[in-house]
């Protein structure tokens, strides 16, 4: 096992699994360690008790490693990550934060940290923080991204340019050709989200899943830039957020727009409507609900297959 | 020669030139071809009789094979085809308009014809037009740019999908290892433009090639969406179109901002303050000015090497 990705984390495919709110339960997260990736629980949208939760039914239900995924932004992170090291979890990644305040206590509690950036020039911060990897995401990815809308393709080459650690690419990713593009680019691993959306063992709402199927090239945006930029499908509440930002709306009236809880109405409980439905471009190429099992295999077939490939006569000159 | 680029166009290496408006004349197009490449006269900026200039300085400057980019939106199109066919030009990229208005014409006149799409619902149309290739380009591209913002490596694997044709990728491509992965998603070969902008031949003002060189990550931006998407280097011009545009600013107030000649005014003239500065996200890895066969030469070597270390131990698992 040579791949720094599956040395790090002790896993048979350098794959993981985004941590997603409202879609990255026990289920998902047990059945992707089963398939020998690495699986996130989601702890964006759980209250500490809910995560103690699915880490107890995670820890039933696989022997594999797993880990959690916590954006920091939330006002119980400290009581999350209090959670995580009582009940033995021994990886981490955190996002949309600064990865100083958490990442020593954590690996002083035996917890691997891995730390999620849109822009390369954070790396630094991720180096001075101590962290085990870096996560580096792009424009097209789904749910959060970076102000400055770099792209996978540019990102990861600049983020190998500035760090030596295992770099994991993400945004963009759902076969096997992405994924072995990404790690010419400079990537060690894979983190993959919306294409777990569309799998039998994800929480989100199967009204949700089946729009994320139906969802064509061009059918997400990115909105809500003067908040924090989504990307989400194209639907009456999108289109809503578009006329605002069109007529040049503030922050505020953004926010007021956005009101609360939009992301669980649309994702968990299935409103195609009037919900927020966060997904990356990649949506385009899912063309199936599968089970987890059936999706890595699928991409580990395909990367396997283009890997041949490339030693062939048709990329020499 | 088994790429099916190469046995097109007949060149060495399947790397294109993109044309470029106030960048890519007979000097930049030449040196190109000259160096294994397929050089392309960019049209957009020129009129009828310079542009029948340039292909007549192209062709004393070398013997291999070269082309001419068109910009379908302008209306000079018919004056600048007639004088292609008239100076016995072989190769025609056409983009921004119908690709079976000319097509079929060009082919008639023995002229090969590849279309630039930014959207992969397109890819039919091309076949339909009869089309030689189709390049597909991405979010990341400087210059205009599609309405659906989807990414290099989302749009490839998509157009991959809907066409066998001999498919190049564009944007987001400036050295050899994103090369390599737009090949392994499904291309046949490259269309570099940003790359060339920095080069000796380009003809673009030297300010400019040196605000690309020092341009870093996020430092260029999808602007006047309202109008043409177009991506650009941050500037107190663009800063002007982004105030106007967060405010709600309409498609004729920004028309107005934007007025006429800015493109040649920046990028040909070297005024960097109220200049348009079209340029691509790859800008972030380019820095420094070099001869064309240089930029060629050291995207085959970065390739090849690539292409080798895909067979090594860190890609299995």
């Amino acid at each position: 096992m040579t791949n720094r990705i599956c040395r790090l984390f002790n896993i048979q495919y350098p794959i993981i699994q985004g941590g997603m709110i409202w879609c990255s339960g026990w289920e998902l997260a047990s059945a992707v360690s089963n398939s020998g990736g690495l699986g996130l629980i989601g702890a964006g949208s759980m209250y500490p008790e809910i995560l103690r939760e699915h880490i107890r039914k995670t820890k039933l239900a696989t022997n594999n490693p797993f880990g959690v995924n916590i954006p920091l932004i939330y006002p119980d992170t400290e009581k999350l990550i209090e959670i995580i090291i009582e009940e033995g979890v021994k990886i981490v990644f955190t996002s949309a934060g600064n990865p100083k305040k958490w990442t020593k206590h954590l690996q002083d509690n035996g917890i691997k940290v891995a730390h999620v950036i849109a822009n390369s020039k954070l790396v630094e911060k991720c180096e001075d923080a101590g962290v085990n990897a870096i996560v580096a995401e792009g424009f097209e990815a789904g749910g959060h991204n970076g102000f400055e809308e770099t792209t996978t393709l540019t990102l990861i080459p600049k983020a190998r340019e500035y760090t030596t650690l295992p770099l994991i690419a993400a945004g963009g990713i759902g076969n096997g050709r992405q994924m072995l593009s990404a790690m010419i680019l400079g990537a060690d691993a894979v983190q993959i989200g919306s294409r777990f959306v569309a799998s039998n063992e994800a929480s989100a709402h199967i009204n949700f899943k089946t729009e994320v199927v139906k969802t064509q090239e061009g059918g997400t945006s990115l909105m809500l830039k003067k908040l924090i930029p989504v990307r989400l499908i194209k639907n009456e509440f999108q289109k809503i957020v578009e006329d605002a930002e069109n007529k040049g709306a503030s922050k505020e009236e953004l926010a007021e727009i956005l009101g609360r809880g939009r992301a669980k109405l649309g994702m968990f409980e299935g409103d195609l409507v009037n919900g927020e439905l966060e997904i990356g471009q990649v949506a385009s190429i899912i063309n199936k609900i599968k089970p987890v099992k059936n999706i890595i295999d699928d991409i580990v077939l395909e990367y396997k297959v283009a890997r041949e490939q490339v030693k062939h006569i048709k990329y020499d000159f």
